[in-house]
């Protein structure tokens, strides 16, 4: 008989073997990225190649050989329903713009969902050889190193990341830069919402906003970022809200008020 | 005698011997960073360490050994004036706040002024084992490979670096963020403005906005950008405004219109 418990720690596993397998064949893929043909998607700033959807499939195919009864939702080839309890939700490569650009903050990230919250969450960066690692009540680690926030950290002393995308308007975008610096924030923005999440797990980053993503884009980061000690917006999973977007706020302890106010959530 | 072309010949191979030599003490401190003490400078957000004093101190000491009469320009400890023509203008570490809080996105930026013009740009990314090398009428190389813009890249079907600090109100950044967007464009800050002109220069930005950046910031993108079949935004250097701050822009051929109209310059 499996237990619950065996369950959780079978798949952390299997989601590190993965994630580290598929940033492999990813950073292949961008080692020879001239020949890589671009397509777009809802707008021409919206890109996606061979390497996003065959890397999809080679995550999809080892969890449906393993784990069967799983759910998996993919960024690239949308929602299979499981039986299991257990969801994986995985976007093969985060950063898909500065992917084929040539630019090396993108990264491959693997969650596993349990009655709707993210209960394993694996990032690989593979330009970076970094491994953000977490699994419910077992911390987060970034390459064996165990993350723990720092509560003294805030908007106002350490920096904040964004993102945004054509779900929102250029207004809104304009907006929220202005009340962050104007509440004494900075921000960056690496061009992958995945590793910026994983960064606000490590300390890096002080918290991550952005108005629109979706569950693809966050779970993994949600899941290191709970574990290191931080607080995140709860992300809508019921019916098919699990493949829609929903605003996407995570922070260290020092960071949440300031970035709840300014994003309103 | 020596000729003019002797004198950048020789400063170009000493620019890029200094910039990697500084690369390397720079990662040293980067990869020691937790033991870094961490300065303020005009506001919180505005930071430095040890790490770019001595970066600093290590560029000026070669350049006045081999070159005693040349200028030198540094972030940290300002203008020594010079007579030869030639001042150096060197930023340790761009990206510092990136370098002190564990991002890779920060780099040394080495150029060299003739008549006011950056003759020799050098730009050196350790954490990504990268270095950008430009001379006047010599082209421009990444790790050896020659760099040349591809005239169909626009800001809708590219990416655009940005950058801010407080010398402009929050506002003018917001407004800045949403013209872009506006104009079809996406954006990028990735920490570091030398470092992002550099990507400009190698085509993985289209271009690159900042409404006010020093000299020591943008003189070696500049002449990466021009070698590689760009444009910038002439940078004031009369008298004393070498020192101080001036809008940065530059971009590849099929940008520079738009940007400079979201830019008004």
């Amino acid at each position: 008989m499996k237990s619950e418990n065996f369950g959780l720690d079978a798949r952390f596993a299997l989601a590190l073997a993965i994630a580290e397998e598929a940033g492999k064949v990813a950073l292949g893929y961008y080692e020879n990225r001239e020949s890589l043909i671009i397509e777009t998607k809802r707008d021409p700033q919206d890109v996606v190649s061979i390497a996003d959807r065959e890397v999809e499939n080679l995550i999809r195919a080892q969890v449906v050989a393993t784990n069967p009864d799983d759910g998996f939702l993919g960024e690239e080839y949308g929602l299979l329903a499981g039986t299991s309890g257990y969801t994986w939700v995985v976007d093969p490569i985060d950063g898909t713009s500065p992917f084929v650009n040539g630019m090396p903050n993108w990264c491959v990230s693997v969650a596993v969902l349990r009655d709707g919250q993210p209960v394993i969450g694996v990032i690989v960066a593979p330009c970076h050889g970094e491994i953000y690692a977490s699994a419910l009540g077992k911390g987060a680690t970034l390459n064996g190193t165990v993350l723990s926030l720092d509560p003294k950290r805030t908007i106002r002393n350490a920096v904040t990341g964004i993102g945004a995308n054509s779900y929102v308007t250029p207004a809104f975008v304009g907006n929220m830069v202005e009340k962050l610096l104007d509440a004494g924030g900075n921000f960056i923005r690496n061009g992958s919402g995945a590793l910026m999440l994983a960064y606000v797990a490590a300390g890096r980053l002080v918290g991550y906003y952005e108005p629109y993503m979706h569950a693809w884009d966050c779970m993994a980061g949600f899941c290191l970022v709970r574990e290191a000690g931080g607080w995140f917006h709860p992300f809508p999973v019921e019916g098919d809200r699990l493949i829609k977007g929903a605003p996407v706020l995570a922070a260290a302890p020092g960071a949440i008020d300031d970035l709840r106010r300014i994003a309103s959530l």
